[in-house]
């Protein structure tokens, strides 16, 4: 069977521009003479649709839709995602994530999803019900075995701990099906690659089936699609795989042979470099913005963020503002300005110190003799923030956020200051991981100045300051973050490995009391299995203390 | 049977001093000679507590709580809801939503959650499996029929259309129950207590069964919930009602005869003002927060604000700023100082108009020529955020947020400006309901000048601007809101009871674009069925247009 895949990034209910996608992917297949076209996860509506699923007209428009496209195909296969009702369920949301499968005009049969994912990022419970039946289809001497997303992630043979009591898979599999094909949308981490290839290679050669695993690709707000969709032979191997972070169309043919495919994830820093220039991409492309701002600071961060917006959106679309205070390095702007020479990028220079220091002059009869604080260094940084936005509402431009996961965990950042922005960047990295990356920048010639790099990170918001006066070293405390954020240890079993119990707990204190400023973040494009944004939710008042 | 309920307020994750309230009320209802005091859904761990149920040695120290708790009853029974953890689970995250029934030393009976709420602010299914089993359990002559909150909310006489498909409150009436008791944790929206009276009533006439409904008090971040714990006997009667918005302790004795309460609910105004209030007060004491701080502008949202804040804090606790600017109506400031005298509060007046000024002059390149728009005016909302966020961090009080929901519905509000702030006091309160409510606070005596009632609403931001330049009038905005956000229905069958499809498409427009300011609010304290925050999830970047 001659099966294409079309990884292609839709909009989130965009029905009229993902239809014409599906429509132009399908046209493309029956060109090239193959069986069937598939489409990943919910491509009709866009994955996630969250809330627009309990609108009723919304609802009702994808079902026209999906119609509209089924009358248009042909003799060969269409298969793509998409949500549909059961009229007849007097009980529940009566909404189901399915996979249709259209041909000669019609919606020949519906697979919905079984599995339904409901931790992290995923809240579909709240949407669908779990399909009523699980069967294999007849189609051109194959007997397809179609399922959505996690329904392939309950394999008994590769889970110790399973989520859920059934496997439609192997219902699929034991019901005789020939071709598995699963479609998906199944948010990139780094490593998540790795995961996906080990439990699909078990699953193909255990069962004796190729597999076509089709992902989707593209950036809806926080969450990162990185394509890479996967063809397993029924040996386990993988044999074909498509374009990371980027659309891609390919055919594969369960009857050739293909070379085996080893190598299906790059980096850390090349990946993740990748995934953040197509959030950053994505997310302007499909919000309409076509040039970006970043406020250079001459450190690390929002050198690295200016990188990444240049790749977006062009050196020519990229503008920066530096806003020195007289607690500014002597080597801030000058590492700032061979930073916009090297990128070819546009900037002005512009003062923060004389509206500052009117504002806080004026606020004289209310500081009422209080002395100097952390109050004064977040006007500096909400001074900026200011400037910030107003060059954007007045030109126009996407503001780029520049706090790392690193600060953004600690709260050692300003609210309304340096927190403005509409996307935080590289709110999902470390800063331990930003040197990774920028180093990985320099990795042919040097972009980012060797100066930004070696120099010690620092707000400069008061004389000399450096993160260390307040945070531990940098390479201990995201040690603490990702085991405490990532890979949910807590403080017992961190304190063991760090052997600094009283750290642990104030870093840990910390994340736990800055729970209010993230609520008013940017979204934070997610690189990791555990961001900060939808997949992470703490109460913001609480009293838990270990 | 006698049974004491403790409506109390527990903190989420403080299990020192949630636990010292169990025992404070168990000693209590010992002294007071009952069979069984009950307190309400997950009071251990103060609900809802989110993703701390992910955290292992959260569990575990809920665990030993509990059983610290039960070592320490004797002969009388202690019923309370917590978290529980089924360690031979193979499947799933083996984690409860679990009743506690002790006496004796010990844990005696443990009746799990059944039906799993994720819906609007529920996720449960994040955490909990649903119970194994649901049982009644014989205490002191009585056969206890024990449930948990959602349990009770799936009755087929009362539903048109259910949730879930199992009923457990009718397997525990069917098993012989013959008292009920529901533990609750049931967030208040205005309508819900009626809505409880009506179904609880049906049920319990139906079955024929006594029921002590215990439900918890207090606020936990955005979510409020009002008490007004309900005791109805075998014939559907309400003969005992918990204190609205406040904590109680009453004992309920199904042998008692009690004359039935007809009046379970008060007016809108009343009602919504008093859950505000206990809103701000509940997020001060839980954080810290000693006082209070509100921009004032004149007009009537900021106004109502500080009316709450005085109520939530104590006039001498609450202090107010005035800032402004040269397009500030003339009445503005003798309007807000007749306010500041009625609510005998104190005060700071500060201009922003030589800080815009400043940072107009130096922003000048940025601009280059540019004309005037919505920039400068948000130029100014964010200078008096920065003022306000200064006296914040300098002064240590809360600052209170004043957009109301047709503002924040519309982003008619600037982010980092106006909608600075740490909770959004009346973001779940329409326009047209600020004002009922400004006319309630005013029923005996006029604290809110009636100038600032009268006055055309002004963002004053603009020469002679209005928010009707910009707005449809409110009364006919607000109606569409409604509709659009609380009520499900979508512009067709907006447009056909407005009559005007251009204004509803408008209107809803502005909705949909302005999702990416309210990923960025502060939390809103929620009234309605339907808050912007935690309970509402649409994409911030989405196509869907009708």
């Amino acid at each position: 069977m001659k099966i294409a895949v079309c990884q292609y990034n839709p909009i989130i209910g965009d029905l009229k521009g993902n239809t014409e996608k599906i429509l132009e992917g399908y046209a493309r297949g029956v060109k090239d003479g193959v069986d069937l076209v598939v489409f990943p996860e919910l491509f009709l509506c866009g994955y996630p649709p969250l809330d627009l699923v309990e609108k009723k007209e919304f609802r009702d428009a994808v079902s026209s839709a999906a119609k509209l496209i089924a009358g248009q195909t042909n003799h060969v296969g269409l298969l793509f995602g998409t949500i549909t009702e059961d009229y007849e369920d007097k009980i529940g949301t009566g909404v189901y994530n399915s996979a249709l499968l259209c041909y000669d005009g019609e919606i020949k049969f519906v697979q919905s999803k079984t599995l339904i994912p409901n931790y992290d990022v995923f809240d579909e419970v709240r949407y669908f019900e779990s399909a009523k039946d699980v069967s294999v289809f007849e189609f051109r001497n194959e007997k397809l075995g179609i399922s959505v997303c996690e329904d392939i992630w309950n394999d008994a043979d590769y889970w110790k701990h399973r989520r859920y009591t059934v496997d439609p898979v192997q219902k699929l599999v034991d019901n005789g099906a020939t071709v598995l094909i699963n479609i998906s949308a199944s948010p990139y981490a780094y490593g998540k690659r790795k995961e996906r290839f080990d439990m699909l290679s078990l699953l193909t050669r255990t069962d004796k089936i190729p597999l076509v695993y089709a992902c989707t690709v593209g950036v809806q707000t926080e969450l990162i699609f990185d394509g890479a969709s996967m063809c397993f032979n029924k040996d386990g191997k993988l044999e074909l795989l498509g374009k990371a972070f980027e659309e891609d169309y390919f055919i594969y043919d369960t009857q050739k042979k293909y070379s085996e495919i080893k190598n299906y994830e790059s980096s850390f820093e090349e990946e993740v470099l990748s995934a953040l220039i197509l959030g950053v991409r994505d997310y302007a492309k499909k919000t309409g913005f076509k040039k970006a701002l970043v406020g250079l600071s001459g450190g690390i961060d929002s050198a690295v963020v200016t990188y990444i917006a240049v790749k977006a959106f062009g050196a020519e679309n990229v503008h920066v503002i530096l806003m020195p205070s007289k607690y500014s390095s002597a080597g801030s702007v000058d590492d700032s300005l061979n930073l916009i020479k090297n990128l070819g990028i546009s900037y002005n220079e512009i003062s923060i110190q004389p509206v500052v220091d009117k504002a806080l002059e004026l606020l004289k009869p209310i500081f009422n003799g209080k002395p100097e604080d952390v109050t004064e260094e977040n006007m500096q940084s909400r001074m900026r923030g200011m400037y910030l936005m107003a060059a954007s509402n007045k030109l126009g431009y996407l503001l780029c956020t520049t706090g790392n996961k690193s600060e953004i965990a600690t709260g050692y950042a300003t609210l309304y200051g340096d927190m403005c922005g509409a996307l935080a960047v590289i709110g999902d990295v470390y800063k331990t991981q930003i040197y990774k990356i920028a180093g990985y920048i320099n990795r042919n010639k040097e972009i980012i100045p060797q100066e930004i790099i070696d120099k010690a990170p620092s707000a400069e918001l008061r004389p000399n300051q450096t993160d260390q006066d307040s945070l531990p070293p940098y390479n201990l405390l995201d040690r603490i973050l990702k085991m405490y954020l990532e890979e949910q240890k807590e403080f017992e079993e961190i304190s063991k490995v760090i052997g600094d119990a009283a750290v642990v707990k104030k870093v840990l204190r910390l994340v736990d009391l800055n729970e209010f400023k993230r609520k008013q973040a940017a979204p934070v494009l997610r690189v990791s299995t555990k961001a900060f944004g939808y997949g992470r939710r703490f109460p913001i008042v609480q009293g838990w203390r270990k």
